[in-house]
């Protein structure tokens, strides 16, 4: 397992050098730390990792500090590695005394800040070239070891939902707060290494809210209650969302229920490789906007989900470029009615040939509990 | 309560105000969302705030995007809002609009990517002043409603601590994950909002990795366990680290945690206001190099803690400054024997002018279970 981990990081880093070719550049430092962990393995706090534009040359290398010498050996055994508080200025230390002259560098990890005091060390010795999704864009493709963990977050929090809803959970009585509290809970009993972002459990006219937080709000007959939750499993998240109605439900509920239901399942017909971002957000958004809806729809429709809860590309009116094959994103749209309640939909699935792959596999029928 | 912490967020920009004044700039556009929280209250993932170097004229101001319009009519009620999703730009637009000229942008937060973007947009037409630690220095002092909320985190942690102890989760047979999905759940029934970092559960020669995430590893007789875990209540974060012996101890075992009581002990009396941070540091680290660990100390003695569970200052044997009355820190020395095993203990304190204020209670005798 361990020898296949490191092959699968070799390999990516192999297309980080593919990628570095157009830059002119004899070498990247990687500081984002997911990107890090995504090339080397390594999931230590504080850590930078130099890839080289040949790989005939010199190996790549890695930095980190005192604290993780012992993980370090364990999660990237085969990668040479330098021990120093400052990562990012012992590696380009490195790369000087090698004589590399042209290193890019991670635009977006880097703070202006950092990057001002790197600049000044290394100025006439050093040429440091600042660029924007170098390793952002390889991660958006899941390989399989990728896929088979996304599955498995998926699958816990789908299990999780399942046994809050036959444990009776989501009942009028208890409050968001200790729903959201077992939702996460059960999530862990299903092998949830941790929760992927903050549970969102929102009742009644909380509904309404798109990011609520679990607040002592008691569940009620006739509310919404709105689940957005996920889970990780070595590193990567599931992302989902189901709205269901407490006990009884008004016609507009079910109105706008189905209206979403209608605007997601628009949304995972436009998964195909190669398809304009914008164009699968509009083939949701312009169900929403037919009914009326339009201004209570106020987010984008999805987003990459990956070592990151959210990650390229970005699916929504604003974006650019198009979805490629065996991409992992989530469709969520939402309608959301000031004052009185929403509803979102979500999955997380993974771009394919045919029929996108659907990992969240729970129930979307409209269901009064 | 609304209105006293307005109140207490309106103290917090007229400090900024006067931090600003030796850096001649008419504002600064704070990026960073733990600094926009700490000066509006608001708690959304995408938000700026301009805070006027001149607290005569209009206003300060926030921005955030669509999802978060009825949260930020909620959390920051006094303060102007723009609702667009590039924050920063769409503060800078305002302020150029009124004719301010030099604005003093976060160089810690702000990405050297988007900083190059924002100086091309507005080239010649705003000057950007990056800056360092402007609000961070003025977070290192905690007023009381901060030191109140970091008791009760400090307390659910204590509490969690005390029940999973009570209930006999530390013993042979339970794994490491078990104990910490245990410890966390108790911390949330002890009323913690979230957990603070990744709880770290070591056993047997596990506790010899400082920083080790929990695995299936079993707890056996003759274990040192070691905890290091914090809860997080209304924002603020908690940080303690317990040792402990499972069944019986061999000597070595309860010399070196003697020896780590003795040095946190030193660390701890150490914590006067105006003191030079890497003398706190030296009066821990010698005690264990006095004894010839030294080189088992692989890290600083403590950090600040507040809104995040690392903040200004650090306390280590590279840190510059001094320590200030009422920040609130850790100290935490250890000592690890590779192999065989570990022992930290972290308190978590505020910095008085008599003895520091203790937050982590729970006791740090020796104890074996």
């Amino acid at each position: 397992m361990a020898e296949s981990i490191s092959t699968g990081q070799r390999v990516r880093r192999d297309k980080v050098r593919t990628a570095l070719a157009p830059l002119d550049v004899d070498a990247i430092v990687v500081s984002d730390l997911i990107n890090v962990r995504y090339l080397s393995g390594f999931t230590g706090s504080n850590a930078a990792l130099l890839c080289r534009a040949d790989a005939a040359g010199d190996p790549d290398s890695i930095a980190t500090d005192g604290r993780y010498l012992t993980q370090i050996a364990q999660q990237s055994p085969d990668l040479p590695t330098t021990i120093e508080r400052d990562v990012v200025g012992a590696l380009l230390d490195a790369a000087r005394d090698e004589g590399l002259r042209r290193i890019a560098v991670e635009g977006d990890a880097l703070s202006v800040a950092a990057y001002q005091r790197l600049a000044e060390r290394f100025d006439g010795r050093l040429e440091l070239i600042p660029t924007s999704g170098v390793v952002e864009a390889l991660r958006e493709v899941k390989d399989s070891s990728e896929i088979d963990l996304l599955t498995r977050a998926c699958a816990a929090a789908d299990q999780a939902l399942a046994t809050i809803i036959a444990d009776g959970v989501l009942s009028p009585g208890r409050t968001e707060r200790d729903v959201a509290r077992t939702l996460e809970w059960q999530m862990y009993a299903h092998g949830a290494d941790a929760i992927a972002f903050e549970t969102i459990v929102a009742t009644g006219p909380n509904s309404a809210i798109p990011h609520h937080r679990p607040t002592e709000a008691v569940l009620a007959p006739g509310d919404f209650v709105k689940l957005d939750f996920g889970a990780v499993i070595g590193g990567y998240h599931s992302d989902m969302t189901r709205t269901y109605v407490l006990d009884h439900a008004a016609d507009w509920q079910t109105d706008i229920y189905d209206l979403v239901a209608q605007a997601q399942a628009a949304g995972r017909h436009a998964l195909k490789p190669g398809a304009d971002l914008r164009g699968i957000d509009a083939a949701a958004r312009e169900v929403i906007a037919a009914a009326g809806h339009g201004e209570h729809y106020v987010h984008g429709l999805g987003h990459g989900v990956g070592l990151q809860i959210h990650e390229a590309p970005g699916i929504g009116s604003l974006a650019t470029g198009t979805l490629p094959f065996g991409a992992a994103v989530t469709v969520e749209p939402g309608v959301y009615v000031p004052g009185a309640g929403g509803v979102r939909i979500e999955d997380t699935l993974v771009v394919t040939d045919g029929d996108p792959l659907l990992l969240t596999t729970t129930d979307k029928t409209f269901t009064v509990l």
